[in-house]
């Protein structure tokens, strides 16, 4: 065995590691025995100390400098650029600085949500304090030469920087607004329908049709049931039938487009970047996808909309549906919000979350900045901070930089599909038969089965032709709800 | 922190590990998605290395020989005890050799597949011959001083010997042959209730009430359904809906009882020998306590029978009831055999595997010697080998001496059945009004707490003030089925 071979073995091996974690994580989020959690909590920490001892193991480094000698092909090429990357900015990340973290996020987690509870953003607003400089040093620790936001947006995206990101929001974000203001003052569709409530095995049976519909592998993944929808291990998802039941359809046709990424991956690169999904931001793109260009269009319901009006004992017509697909309701809860006033929560904590770390913004002045920008986004003011800047779990565990993938996923979901119309003219017409075959081939061709073998940049550029850029995007929403809402 | 100290934390990380292959194969018979199958097992067996390399660390020979100079407790005592034990034996164990034999019970167990399908004995002999010599170099590593076949049981249970348990299974054989011959002459009840359809949204309703009632502790353990049912993770149990109606609620008593065990150790010492079931005979104790004692008895149906007869649409009154539980019928197939016939199934696999480890029987003349003691045990001569020695899986994937458990823990189960009434002498009225907390309280206290605190014959004597004996098992046959069948 070479180096090279040496090395994928040794990948291949954290890699299983790494899906374990992830099984640990998936099973502990569906029906998991809830005294079972401190079990749980020393397993995923055990197998985590072990995954980062494989991840910064010398013999990674000293194979890296061997495989210098060889020569190598393309697609070698790209692993050992992606396994280069990974390795050294792992072995730049103090240890001590990790276990610091580490303790100081779930105190933080706690203070956090018992400072939402009780609307109080003082007894938070120290331990924020305490994570953005713990995240400042490390940056500071990963590359001192960087702005501390890019290098923490790095984790999640490490081809875009946050100059791009910020040309990108503030261009969507001129956009959406307007369009926001334009229709506030038009007249709310009735959307009483949605909270009819919906036998669970009624919601089970069309949910896996529509998960199949769209692609979805049962013979590589199931859908649990969970609090929050997501996909984890192996492109297994989830969902939840509390709630009302078109969140549900949405969730299914969201995390579905997840999982179809995920079962594309060519499992003979298992635990190898190119057996990887390129990106957090690629992956939402998948999702955003399969939920908005696809789940939210007229098109995609025409053969669909008969049997959810069958299955569910509705007789919806189907501009009613599309009404019902693309309500737009500015409120003040992220995870509650409609497709296009979501964007504008990123694109708020994008600007908050750069101002904090390049210390232009105080912890102290967070509440009154997220306030200003409801209102110049959304038109509302937060009553208080429980419904402002003390929403998310994200801050409190040291997610910084992660929200900006959501929009720029979206985004590029947009231009994705804006290719798939230029390169498959009739694909309207199959979706309207219910036919993805042709879509989820061209997905995989473009993106699935690449994994890592190209930058972010370089496998939309492919593609679809063109730099990434946020002006399908715009095109879409304006032409789509100009149409909706006779602007 | 000291030597032990080390230790117990060595421990328990082995311990989280080999936790987490049980969670992978929970995982894995639990509406598991066929083509993950692959990397299922990759990732069993990269954990697998990675638990045997904890297991065999020499750093754990030089922590138990630090400890030899520390005064030990009680607790510490028998968990060195314990470990010693292991460590040696594993150390003893060569790598070859199990690499040798885990690629023969792969390429065996396929062969044997097809045999079993194509009833031809020659061509699975080979393989059968191969195993068992190997298995003989096994036993040869560890011990070269005793007999193979001790061994080998040892691997389950390793404080008796095939000597006392060769005691003990002549006198069972030779009380439950004449029973069963007796039992053939008698009229047959109607059973033709057992194979009517119970929709699974009732049965399972039903079942996870009753494994509510026997104590099984939902919060800390599900049931999945599965081929088979078994109990793994953390006690999480396993059923089938398909089938009979009353074999799932055998096999929901049966892993129930098993679950209960798993839940009782103590987390606090989790990894550790103090942590853990004291060995596989005493874990089948528990489940065919709850089986057989409590679940084949009238007073644990008297509250149960009205609820069944409501919630399935019977009328069954509780002699017919009674007798459905507890029909003799012999057959061929061990997995679908009474508990009367199903201990002599066991029987005579236990008489040829020792005959077959020591030399006596030749692998050749193995069908012959099943057939015979078909005919004597049973009075069935098998039309084919399919329907005899081809039978189970276990000799193909090497399980050699795990049969006997099977037996020596339903004789214990009666053995600590007779100590609960003697200790609690109204547990009858208790279990008649559906309470089986003071059953569940005095196994607790006797058995589960303890994990291997104590040898297994020490735990049973000082659970029942005596010696492991098969005398409780036999009165409780004979006395059942001769009331019964009115012999």
């Amino acid at each position: 065995m070479n180096a090279y071979e040496e090395l994928m073995k040794e990948r291949r091996k954290s890699g299983l590691l790494g899906g374990i974690i992830s099984l640990l994580s998936w099973d502990q989020e569906v029906e998991f025995p809830e005294k079972n959690l401190p079990l749980r909590i020393e397993e995923i920490g055990m197998t985590a100390a072990l995954h980062h001892d494989m991840m910064i193991d010398p013999k990674i480094g000293d194979l890296l400098n061997e495989i210098k000698k060889i020569e190598l092909d393309e697609d070698q090429t790209a692993q050992i650029r992606e396994i280069s990357y990974n390795y050294e900015r792992a072995t730049k990340i103090p240890t001590d600085l990790v276990q610091e973290l580490e303790e100081l996020s779930a105190k933080a987690k706690t203070v956090w949500a018992e400072a939402r509870q009780n609307n109080d953003f003082a007894a938070f607003a120290p331990y924020l304090e305490k994570i953005v400089n713990i995240s400042k040093q490390f940056a500071k620790a990963i590359d001192p030469e960087k702005q501390a936001y890019d290098v923490l947006f790095e984790d999640y995206e490490h081809d875009i920087s946050i100059a791009e990101l910020n040309g990108f929001f503030t261009k969507i974000r001129d956009h959406v607004v307007p369009l926001i203001q334009k229709i506030s003052k038009k007249k709310k569709p009735d959307t009483s329908i949605i909270t009819q409530s919906i036998p669970i095995d009624t919601q089970k049976k069309f949910n896996r049709e529509l998960a199949e519909m769209i692609g979805y592998d049962f013979g590589k993944g199931k859908i649990g049931v969970s609090t929050h929808p997501f996909t984890g291990y192996s492109g297994r998802i989830t969902t939840r039938y509390e709630g009302n039941w078109l969140s549900t359809i949405m969730s299914t046709l969201h995390e579905g487009g997840h999982g179809n990424y995920s079962h594309d991956l060519p499992f003979e690169h298992y635990g190898t970047p190119l057996g990887h999904a390129r990106s957090l931001s690629i992956h939402e793109s998948q999702s955003r996808l399969m939920e908005n260009l696809v789940g939210r269009s007229k098109t995609f319901w025409k053969t669909l909309l008969p049997k959810l009006n069958k299955e569910y004992g509705f007789s919806l017509k189907p501009d009613e549906m599309y009404h019902l697909l693309n309500v737009v309701e500015p409120g003040y809860i992220r995870v509650e919000a409609d497709e296009l006033t979501y964007t504008l929560h990123i694109i708020l904590r994008f600007e908050i979350e750069n101002e904090l770390m390049s210390g232009k913004l105080s912890i102290n002045d967070l509440p009154k900045a997220w306030n200003k920008k409801m209102e110049d986004y959304l038109g509302l003011t937060p009553p208080n901070d429980t419904l402002g800047c003390l929403q998310d779990i994200h801050w409190s565990i040291a997610s910084i930089a992660y929200f900006p993938t959501y929009t720029l996923g979206t985004m590029i979901a947009s231009q994705l599909f804006s290719a798939i119309q230029r390169d498959i003219p009739k694909i309207d017409d199959h979706i309207a038969k219910g036919d993805l075959s042709l879509l989820n081939e061209w997905l995989n061709q473009s993106i699935h089965r690449h994994g890592q073998r190209y930058t972010t940049k370089d496998l939309i550029r492919q593609a679809t032709d063109k730099d990434i850029a946020p002006d399908d995007y715009i095109s879409y929403l304006e032409g789509k709800y100009s149409e909706l809402y006779n602007l």
